[in-house]
């Protein structure tokens, strides 16, 4: 039986990688916030070299709740979050030897390619510090990538708002249908099931360590899936849309936000399973559990 | 007999402040590293908020070792030190309702101001990841200044590239006399006894907090440094330059270094004593004890 170490499995998304692990039949070792802080190198060097473990994930992060803005007013936890913990993590999984993956985001792009196209790996972040025109929290989570640049053994999926079927205040879905008014935009997003096993699937289909895009392919705007919902008989209230961005930033918003169409080719030739949006959106919609239902 | 909390007490910044402390008959309460880490904001203020100090001193930061370039090997620690743990000291601060002090840098500015002028405390940084033309280093403190930016009882001290007449490693005109090569530039540079004495003050005097530029009033360059270690007889070797700062980045450095000239005459209306740079570089060129001769 493989043994999986896991930081933040009691996320929204580590709580799946949580779930499909045992599926799988991984051995879960969940590695608490308890016993990474305080903790040395060396300290996490014996501590975690002793379960032997076959690899590691990093779903653990600062996101802030309900949303992005709240990074605004913690800044030092989202940046101790986003970008110093994976740099101990590297550091504690180069000195074991042991392969890793990290939840990244594409929330560090904004729009698409000059060419029209999605960012690839190869694209720099333009939605960071360094562009100075980003969130706090998209400025932690480029800094992370960046501390992760030189580590040859780490996988780093971006995830692009995620979504299931399964409502929640995390889910994308669930938020489109609660918020008063919507921003028009065009993104790409990450159906969180196929996201989890996507990652799982690196470490046991081998693929080279290094950055992945892992969104489900294509792009849709807002008001895209505002009809799907309506065409799958979810709600039957009217969406209404912030005029322009500028009104949305002036109404509803503390911080600029990410909306950016992602390239996850290079995911695909890897062999990671990643179905169209449209399809994975339709499923989702059809599928719909109200929270109410959902067992925990 | 007034109390105060020093984070870094044993680093070149922090023991002249334990000195300085002791000698002004303050109760100096050192608090190490192991106090720290792994402490939640609540136990920190349990535990600092029991001895009842009159302030806070943050000495504590990430500079890297023997120069910036360690930074860069080294991004997560030096984000933890310079960004993550101000913002920590400033919450639990916050709660105390403490005044305290941060040690920042004036290595966040590059040049002199567009009117030629020094940069002031109204200025905004132009050596930083949001202009993406710094070291790590800078980078992060930087962002430690963006983190503290809402806290309302904080004094944020600029040091720039700290001497005295005492030689060590750590010591500018140490640096100055040891490098085989060095690169003409113009700095403000911060006599250490006077800016320890100068961030002290902020408390007996009662200044408003903000950010101060404790630096000593004027510039000097490399060259008219050298020149005045020669005359002062300290030593008989020529210095030597690169040709320029295309060179000494080929040759000599990783990462892109501050140099600037900052205005400190905001710290002189608040009473600070600073006196200008060339008489403090003469009178501790004119008393220069060798490191084989400082006492610990």
């Amino acid at each position: 039986m493989k043994k999986v170490l896991l930081l933040g499995a009691t996320g929204y998304v580590g709580s799946d990688f949580s779930k499909l692990l045992s599926e799988r039949f991984y051995e879960v070792i969940r590695i608490g916030r308890s016993e990474l802080e305080g903790r040395s190198i060396s300290e996490l060097v014996d501590s975690w070299g002793s379960h032997a473990a076959d690899f590691l994930i990093n779903s653990a992060g600062y996101t802030g709740k309900p949303n992005v803005d709240a990074c605004e007013l913690d800044k030092a936890n989202c940046l101790h979050g986003n970008a110093v913990l994976p740099g101990t993590i590297s550091k504690v999984c180069q000195q074991l030897g042991l392969r890793w993956g990290h939840v990244s985001s594409g929330c560090i792009f904004t729009g698409r390619r000059g060419d029209g196209g999605g960012f690839t790996e190869l694209d720099s972040p333009n939605f960071s510090f360094r562009q100075n025109n980003c969130s706090f929290y998209s400025g932690t989570k480029a800094l992370g990538e960046e501390i992760l640049r030189d580590d040859p053994s780490c996988f780093v999926w971006r995830l692009r708002i995620p979504f299931s079927n399964l409502d929640s205040p995390r889910n994308y879905l669930s938020k489109v249908m609660r918020y008063d008014t919507l921003l028009e935009a065009e993104n790409s997003l990450s159906y969180l099931p196929e996201f989890v096993s996507a990652c799982i699937d690196c470490f046991s289909l081998n693929a080279a360590p290094g950055i992945y895009n892992v969104t489900n392919p294509g792009a849709v705007k807002t008001s895209e899936v505002a009809q799907m919902i309506q065409n799958a008989g979810l709600t039957k209230k009217e969406f209404r849309f912030f005029e322009t961005e500028e009104r949305f930033m002036a109404l509803a918003a503390k911080t600029p936000r990410s909306n950016c169409v992602m390239d996850s080719s290079k995911a695909l030739a890897a062999g990671l399973k990643l179905r169209p949006i449209e399809e994975v959106l339709r499923e989702s919609l059809a599928n719909w559990v109200w929270e109410s239902k959902v067992s925990a």
